[in-house]
């Protein structure tokens, strides 16, 4: 990655600092400074310890914790233009007769309003990577780059639209992969086994390999999708992606909901990491993600939020929370203990995105992707546990300062580099004409 | 109720109101006025149609909406002291390791301490009443009082302290029931039927019939209850309280989440209500309660906390998603759709609590507990639906406002009751003490 010319040297001052351990273990040092230079992390000492003149400025975090910023393995930001759209209904449903027909509304203009409009939210809540796969993703890279976060970008393709669009996406990934001073990495996103057929995925798949990209792409939804697969064809989704070369390039799996024991074997080998988005399964009924096992098979986690419109926020301390619980009461109040939540909310996160050397830990060298958390909100007093605090107590509010690659991105609650009004507004202008629905002019359907 | 001369005349103006229309159907007007006037709300009409003149005071609530203040049915309030310090384990070590040997270090002055704390929690998250269960109640009553909250206070009994401890809460309940301006009432409460044998069931039902009171009770917290119960004795925990005159009051039953399709007949013939408190039951792994059939059933279902070492916070938002989202997992997308997710946490609740002619609804007549609710956010834009906001986005943080019984109580997140720096001072002083484990200490051994 490049070096950060613009960023400032940095002193966040007297705060606890969230700590992971080689072997899963995490840890919470009371009273350091953390030294920020350029884009990256250069020290975390006791406080006190350091030259505080080196410092341009300097960030007082006594009574806070600095721990690393959040990651979002997986998302559709600016679908949060749709947020609230599709309330109750099944999950065909969701996808036929509201979101397919209401994207059909979607322009280019909108993508970027709505991924400032997500950003926005995401780094009020501390995230500050999104790995994000939807449409128009130029509009989506520009907001990011105007913004200042960290962004895995994949243009989401469907089989039907032909080879010419892995053509249009791969100019995508050749303009921005490494942009935006390396904040931007560009990602190869066929939609689903179900939506692309093995012809396209070979093809998406041969591309990604020559682009030297990742891939991003939903499978195994749910139990019912894996079915559907065995049924229609003789293998499972993940089977499908094996077959077709997706998995061998660094993937990233949204959901694997339906992951067999076998499946989570081929993911293993492959190095396959799955996104986890525990808010979009509980609303939409699609069952509790095999997490536990996943883990247990070394295979890697990140936690996701999904769009809005299954979600209906940004939230990773949230989707964090509810991976916790949700495995619990499945397993065993043991299950998922904190350090592991933790480990999945950080490095396993950063692993995820292809980024587990440069963010997700606190250290020296690593990018200064951080954030600093308010300790002494009334809901985490007495702190008798940061870490319970933040797993089960802690709301996005408590966010107070985000950091990503040495910048500067909110200060006290502040946006530095989004004008929300103007998004907001900008947002609401088409929220009319976003919100019809003619169900005949979906862009897709489902029938997996 | 008393009349409450000291409250004001308050004009809330130009935000929206969440109405809840007969027959559970729920409503968002746009652009009114509330007018609240001594303890009550005396009109809601169209912004502008009242004299502004009348009232002492005028909140701007353009952008915003008034709804009920929510209602946490069933929590132990104190047990903020102990957060964070029983994560990841069983329901039994949950019991005998650490909250009954940590409960052997309370004194009466923690529980002053720790119920201010925890109402200060409640007041910042827009939660205006709650039913709670613990000991040293009169520490409890003296911190409602002082905080200007509604609350239906019962102090928990073993029935290992014998009848004696009857008597004791009697004197309690004399004391405070409908004191301070009527915002106490005090109900009998016995703490389960598995730490309380039948005799002494019999005798708190009989005392609660005297003195014409309610009983808050945990029973068939989960399916291993009903079936140790069922084994033991040959009735499921439900049958038990129906024998011993438990139901024949008005009976407010925590959890039962191991409730047989028999027992819902027969809380159903009684009218008692069930607490729901879903973060306790996923973080414990005890099994999803059949809210959807409590419903169908037209057994009244309020939303609860439970204490904050199993919840970890006393936030009544995230007990109306994590009810809304777990019946839909455990049924089917379309379960518990938003107007009955809201009628449980406004009208049913007031009934849980026994106040459903008082409380949970913003109509002309009703008290004036109502909260403020900031629509503004950024996580809740664009808004298509105030609903699916309120359900799935909505943080504690947004509630701006808060009245209980006419009386504000937090004005733009600020407190103006508590001295929550003074509490979370007092409360730190203790904290070593408190986080002290002896299980041979235990205060009770669970053991059903």
């Amino acid at each position: 990655m490049k070096k950060n010319e613009t960023a400032m040297t940095v002193l966040i001052s007297g705060g606890s600092v969230l700590q992971h351990l080689p072997g899963g273990k995490v840890n919470v040092l009371e009273n350091h400074d953390v030294l920020v230079q350029g884009d990256s992390i250069s020290a975390v000492e006791p406080a006190g310890t350091m030259d505080r003149n080196i410092a341009k400025k300097i960030i007082d975090a006594r009574g806070r914790l600095v721990m690393p910023g959040l990651i979002n393995c997986h998302s559709h930001v600016p679908m949060v233009i749709f947020r609230g759209l599709a309330e109750d209904v099944s999950l065909d449903k969701w996808f036929n007769e509201y979101m397919w027909p209401l994207e059909s509304n979607l322009q280019e203009e909108d993508v970027y309003w709505g991924m400032l409009l997500g950003l926005a939210e995401m780094i009020e809540a501390g995230v500050t990577t999104v790995a994000d796969h939807y449409f128009f993703m130029d509009q989506a890279a520009e907001a990011v780059k105007s913004a200042g976060t960290r962004a895995a970008l994949g243009w989401a393709m469907f089989g039907s639209q032909g080879p010419a669009i892995i053509d249009r996406t791969s100019e995508f990934i050749t303009k921005w992969n490494g942009a935006a001073e390396g904040r931007i990495t560009a990602w190869m996103a066929p939609h689903a086994p179900y939506t692309c057929d093995d012809v396209f995925l070979r093809a998406a798949a041969a591309r990604a390999k020559e682009l030297k990209v990742g891939i991003h792409i939903h499978a195994a939804e749910t139990k019912g999708q894996t079915e559907a697969s065995v049924k229609a064809r003789g293998i499972t989704p993940i089977r499908v992606l094996e077959e077709t070369g997706i998995l061998d390039s660094r993937a990233l799996i949204a959901h694997a909901v339906g992951a067999t024991e076998q499946d989570i074997e081929i993911l293993r080998m492959h190095s396959s990491a799955v996104a986890h988005c525990p808010k979009t399964y509980l609303k939409l009924a699609m069952g509790t993600a095999p997490v536990v096992d996943f883990l247990k098979a070394d295979v890697t986690v990140g936690l996701g939020t999904d769009g809005a419109v299954s979600n209906n926020t940004l939230d990773v301390w949230e989707s964090m929370r509810l991976m916790a619980m949700t495995q619990k009461q499945a397993h065993e109040p043991e299950a998922m203990p904190m350090d592991q939540v933790l480990s999945v909310a950080g490095p396993g996160s950063a692993e995820a995105v292809g980024l587990k050397n440069g963010i997700g830990r606190i250290e020296p060298g690593m990018l200064a992707d951080l954030i600093v958390v308010d300790l002494d909100g009334t809901h985490l007093q007495p702190m008798h546990s940061v870490k319970a605090s933040l797993i089960y107590s802690v709301r996005a509010s408590d966010v107070r300062t985000v950091v990503v690659n040495g910048n500067l991105l909110m200060e006290d609650r502040r946006l530095l580099t989004i004008d929300k009004q103007e998004v907001v507004k900008q947002v609401r202008q088409s929220m009319k004409r976003l919100s019809q629905r003619v169900p005949a002019s979906r862009i897709q359907v489902y029938k997996p």
